[in-house]
């Protein structure tokens, strides 16, 4: 069980009827990837061929962004309405970034582990999507 | 014109199609509207019916943190698909923690203007919403 | 007054000995500085000098996390160790980035006006450190 | 080797003379610690006893803001002026968090094991700290 996991199950106000582990999964693989896209713009920065990388620093930032509040969002465990709306973001934005970096997983050790981190974020929100009730 | 503006409009690649002025006033009220309710979850945390203001203080953490990926994000003027979802889970966290303010806006004026700045980024937003390409 | 001073001058419980003024100060330009360093990194990616400018990026990056860090602890009105080790950060970030983005500002009119806005908020922070109490 | 590990490893500017290992164990457990708080605070809102976690709620809000300060601006690998500026606040703030949360540990599970992410996050702080170049 990871930390963001035991932390979700001893909140005393759980929302009724959603998984607290897909709930943890989302809280864990935002921040992650929001520490894997911030890392992954700079050394995007730092590659010789930065003027070719520029949608992918933004995608990196955007990602980091929006990852950080979907992070925050569930780990508040509120709101069905506003959790659902928050994730739809969360999953653009790391298909967005996981397309982009993708494309360069070859040449670039950071993109294709930032890549990753995007993936399995997209995936935990996409569950947790799919169990939010209506 | 705002400084939010003036940064915006001295940028070498707007969203082609978008007014400028548009972002300008969800770059600037996202981020007035995360002062307003970081410094509102704080003065309920200080009231002596702290208890009766959970919902408050959860709502506007909620806004808080939206707002703010919101205010970065319209500020990197990318991505229709990405800004068009955190525009709507921008709308819906300001109309919740507007809702939620508004009926304590006569015993608190923290809440009173809290919800104010609620108000004018969730109408920022709809008017950014309805000037996107689709 | 701004928005920001009305929203800390109307909490129950503000920091005793310290001007709501100052703090208001605070909140309301690193908010504002947050806004402008995001704007100014996405504007210098769109410039074709991108690749002489990943200094000034990088500096605008931290100075949007610091100030935005910054804006809403100073929001939350406690602990004066902790408000003046993060106004520290801050003033240090901000003339990073002024110092960084003021050296192009002839050229660039996001990094004027940027260079302007760290100059604002480094100003608040050294104002409200001098006054906080020991 | 943990994720954020590998990310800082691969990038092509290293800070001279730091180890990428304490670089990324502050990443981590910064980002895992902000987790924690923002679930932490959420966590104590919904206790029966919430007017008397006034404090620790205000010490988690506070550390997760300044830790996800922090995790961002250490993936960036930077300034190392900056760099000691921010460890330091995110320092304070996990210690003054460790501290409160640590007082209600045997009561609540949350606050114990929010406690632990604090410390850990603190130790790795302290650790970089001593390792920065003057």
């Amino acid at each position: 069980m990871t930390r963001a996991h035991e932390m979700l199950a001893s909140s005393p106000a759980p929302i009724p009827g959603v998984d607290v582990g897909l709930l943890a999964s989302v809280a864990q693989s935002a921040f992650d990837c929001a520490q894997a896209c911030t890392a992954c713009a700079n050394a995007c920065l730092a590659e010789p061929s930065v003027a070719d990388l520029v949608r992918c620093i933004r995608r990196n930032l955007h990602c980091a962004d929006v990852c950080d509040a979907t992070g925050r969002l569930v780990s508040r465990q509120e709101s069905p309405e506003l959790a659902r709306a928050i994730l739809e973001a969360c999953l653009i934005a790391c298909r967005l970034c996981a397309e982009e970096c993708g494309a360069h997983a070859e040449m670039m050790t950071h993109c294709r582990i930032c890549a990753e981190a995007c993936r399995s974020c997209a995936d935990a929100c996409q569950e947790l999507l799919a169990a939010l009730p209506r």
